[in-house]
């Protein structure tokens, strides 16, 4: 078995995947120094050892992974996907050493959630009392969303030289949504255009919020939050705590865009307005979100009484759902069934691909939708032969094959995750709306987990397994499901074997 | 708008399947004779007039329809699936019509929705008091459940002269689950075969009932809600009424029995024992309902204190949900989160292929995990195509994509559902049950449409889209799913025109 496992592990070219976890300690030991400078500015020098020695760690792990001399120059997609979950899984974990060595998050598990749910741009906490948090660290916490928003590794290797083959298949496991173009034809370019992108939309956010008169440290950690559509937020009540329609306003308006494919604003600087109107997706999305809005504002009206106040809240909920940032302005666990239904379908949805968003991606379930109206239309007309189109495109077999195997393998990890989840016994709700929260990237849950609760109740085995969940979210299920694969090829190593052989 | 549909329906063979229609009321009305003869027995005189009333009007209907002149032998698969869509239809109308004649069941659609649930052999029951039906009335409720075991239709064709081509799609669309193999070439001797293992397992369950000391009219429905994996008990308490070891050893291994593909037990006869040997559905069934009855066992431990009380209860549940029954010797609802998840998640397997069970069958969830795992393979071998093996044969394309496809028909259908019944604002886990179990066709489901719960608290509208989900279930939602035809093709009037002049 192990002698087994070695010579096939043995085939994968782990000096350049160490290569990729080095540049990314490296680069995760410069971001650390930004909350350095927070804790300077409020005076919270005995924050400065925690932040300074998890510098170290990881600047010298970062140095030493990273010179590993690289033997084969052979890299496949498999290396791809497992340096992408490697990767995810140690900035994670050294991510998480300041809430530890501070002494503010006891529990090294509860750090850990806490990290995977920022770098993932989940939002799940299991912080009971987020004021008391000190504000280097809050500033840490959401400072992780905007960081995991583009994905680690987009951001690496914008800032490192790499050969181009390597890195698409990088750049394929880490961009979420299955549609993603390449807009120019040089990666590390598309990588800089994205990243350019997505600074420029976080600037122009976080010039509303001060122009609003929300304190620079709040409007920072804010715009984070809804660049990543993450959803920390630096109070209990979330969004809700300013009671200010406005920063609501432009929160929705800038989590919204912060859902929509990144491709579109590149076509939107080009001035070439074609594909953005002929995006299905893109009209999809609206349509959802304007459904959605309209059922909830009637259904919630009977607790708010006035139309406006009741279009304020839905409004806000629903776009802060589907894109899975998080936020909230009220306590929707106490809305209608109803609206708890659409909010909990929402989180499955989530947003547009190439966006930052997480969840199934609205193109999935359009995929899948097309695909159950021809085989309607098949019964019909059984000798046509028909084509799945988006966009005016016919899509083809492969991608939809692989759509529909992601929204099965999505349903049964749910199903999976529920059953451990399950042990710790609270109910139903809670169990179920737990897990996809967490799949979907999205935050809040609805009962004990909901957007007044916190995941602090659940038992440290369930909370290893909803961080894996975001992970699996995050990152398109495969680069983490991958580690599966020796267990999968156990039942029939000798086939294996023999099949090498073939080769 | 009207003149396109018209022009469209026309070209469906209407005469065929109003002719169908008018064979299945002819056999109804020749059914519900034996309720009469219970009626007589158990001197309820009172009912006699809404049994032959119904059997008049039954009788009358289909005599006019079944001889209509036939004037095209054209005849597709989708005149096949209206045909079989509207059979179920028009048959759970009028056989609810006893029900609402009575009076003992005063709302038509709460007759409906008993009706349906006996025919799909869902066994979700409006009664609050069970008890307080009359005899004949609890026998008609039960018997429906024998008849929709095997379907409407395949009773029909096996008694009815019928082209062969004709009855082929027919058998198609009523058979449950993807793999049903034709056993002899003749159809009709295919259907009286599949008759007959059903009725001699009927019977033998029947003997070892009475030979327990149950009486015959007990012995009978919970003969007939067992065959049908359907449900419907004649005690409020369910077969949990007896108290019985006995009862509930029999009941469990015939569930059992009638969960698996009936195709089996056709071998078995023949003595060739080698198909079931392979058979891989038969060890997933096997292996699910072992690791549930374990898991389920040590989890309830505590409440029942000795492992044998635990092992009876969990067993008997395990079997009753996977198999789609519904009957209950205890209220899972008390149970711990795992046991209900568990049991929640076996509403959604259901049982084998060519069973009467319901679900999405055991089939579809390993094509769709040997899917999974084929592209996790795929990852590490990128050059390898493999194909999904089941049995030993390979899976064609085809297969897999419809298996694919309905699994994601399935889950969007029980978002839609969910949406609706969620305006009767019950609790989340109420909601969301009533809609699987329904579309599983089990029976209960958990929170307040539990197994001492019932499903009279829903509105009229709710009962409806249950009843919709119960006869998309079990007819493998496509016969149903074809009617919004007309819908989908609106939005494209002019091209299908267009591409109907092509033809």
């Amino acid at each position: 078995m192990t002698f087994w496992l070695n010579r096939n592990i043995n085939k994968l070219n782990w000096r350049v995947i160490l290569n990729m976890i080095g540049f990314a300690l490296i680069a995760l030991s410069g971001l650390l120094m930004l909350p350095v400078i927070v804790a300077l500015r409020y005076r919270e020098f005995h924050l400065l050892s925690p932040f300074l020695i998890t510098i170290g760690v990881c600047a010298l792990c970062g140095l030493f992974l990273s010179r590993l001399k690289v033997k084969r120059n052979a890299y496949f997609a498999r290396d791809g996907m497992i340096a992408v979950g490697l990767v995810w899984i140690c900035v994670s974990f050294f991510g998480c050493l300041p809430f530890y060595f501070s002494g503010q998050i006891p529990a090294l598990v509860d750090c850990f959630f806490e990290t995977v749910s920022g770098f993932t741009t989940t939002g799940a906490t299991i912080l009971t009392d987020i004021e008391s948090l000190s504000k280097s660290l809050l500033f840490w916490r959401s400072f992780t969303h905007w960081i995991g928003g583009m994905g680690v590794l987009v951001f690496v290797l914008a800032f490192l030289p790499k050969n181009n083959e390597h890195t698409m298949h990088i750049m394929r496991a880490e961009v979420p949504g299955p549609t993603i173009s390449k807009l120019v034809s040089r990666l590390k370019t598309t990588a800089m255009i994205l990243y350019a992108l997505y600074m420029a939309l976080s600037v122009i956010e976080l010039l509303f919020l001060l122009a609003g008169g929300m304190p620079l440290f709040d409007a920072l950690c804010n715009t984070f939050g809804t660049a990543g559509t993450g959803g920390f937020a630096i109070y209990g009540a979330s969004i809700g705590a300013y009671g200010s329609v406005y920063f609501e306003v432009v929160i929705t308006v800038f989590m919204f865009l912060f859902g929509i494919n990144f491709n579109l604003y590149f076509f939107l600087i080009l001035r070439d307005f074609k594909p953005i109107l002929k995006n299905e997706e893109l009209r999809w999305y609206i349509g959802i979100v304007a459904l959605s809005i309209v059922a909830i504002t009637i259904n919630i009206l009977p607790l708010y009484h006035t139309l406006a106040e009741s279009l304020r809240y839905s409004s806000f909920q629903v776009v802060s759902i589907i894109t899975t940032t998080g936020y909230a302005t009220a306590d929707f666990n106490l809305w209608p069934t109803l609206s708890k239904m659409i909010l909990f379908f929402l989180m499955v949805v989530g947003a547009c691909a190439g966006s930052t968003g997480g969840g199934l991606k609205v193109t999935r379930l359009m995929i899948v939708l097309k695909k159950i109206k021809l085989n309607v239309q098949k019964l019909w007309h059984p000798h046509k032969v028909e084509a799945i189109m988006v966009d005016g495109k016919i899509v083809d077999k492969e991608t939809v094959d692989q759509v529909m195997a992601f929204f099965g393998a999505w349903m049964i990890l749910i199903a999976a995750a529920t059953l451990v989840v399950a042990l710790d016994d609270f109910d139903f709700e809670t169990t179920l709306t737990a897990v996809y929260t967490c799949l979907g990237n999205v935050g809040p849950g609805l009962g004990l987990c909901g957007p007044t609760g916190s995941f602090a109740l659940f038992s440290a085995l369930s909370k290893i397994v909803l961080s894996l969940c975001m992970l699996l979210g995050r990152l398109e299920i495969y680069p983490i499901l991958i580690f599966l694969f020796p267990l999968l090829e156990i039942d029939k190593r000798k086939p294996v074997l023999r099949r090498r052989r073939e080769d």
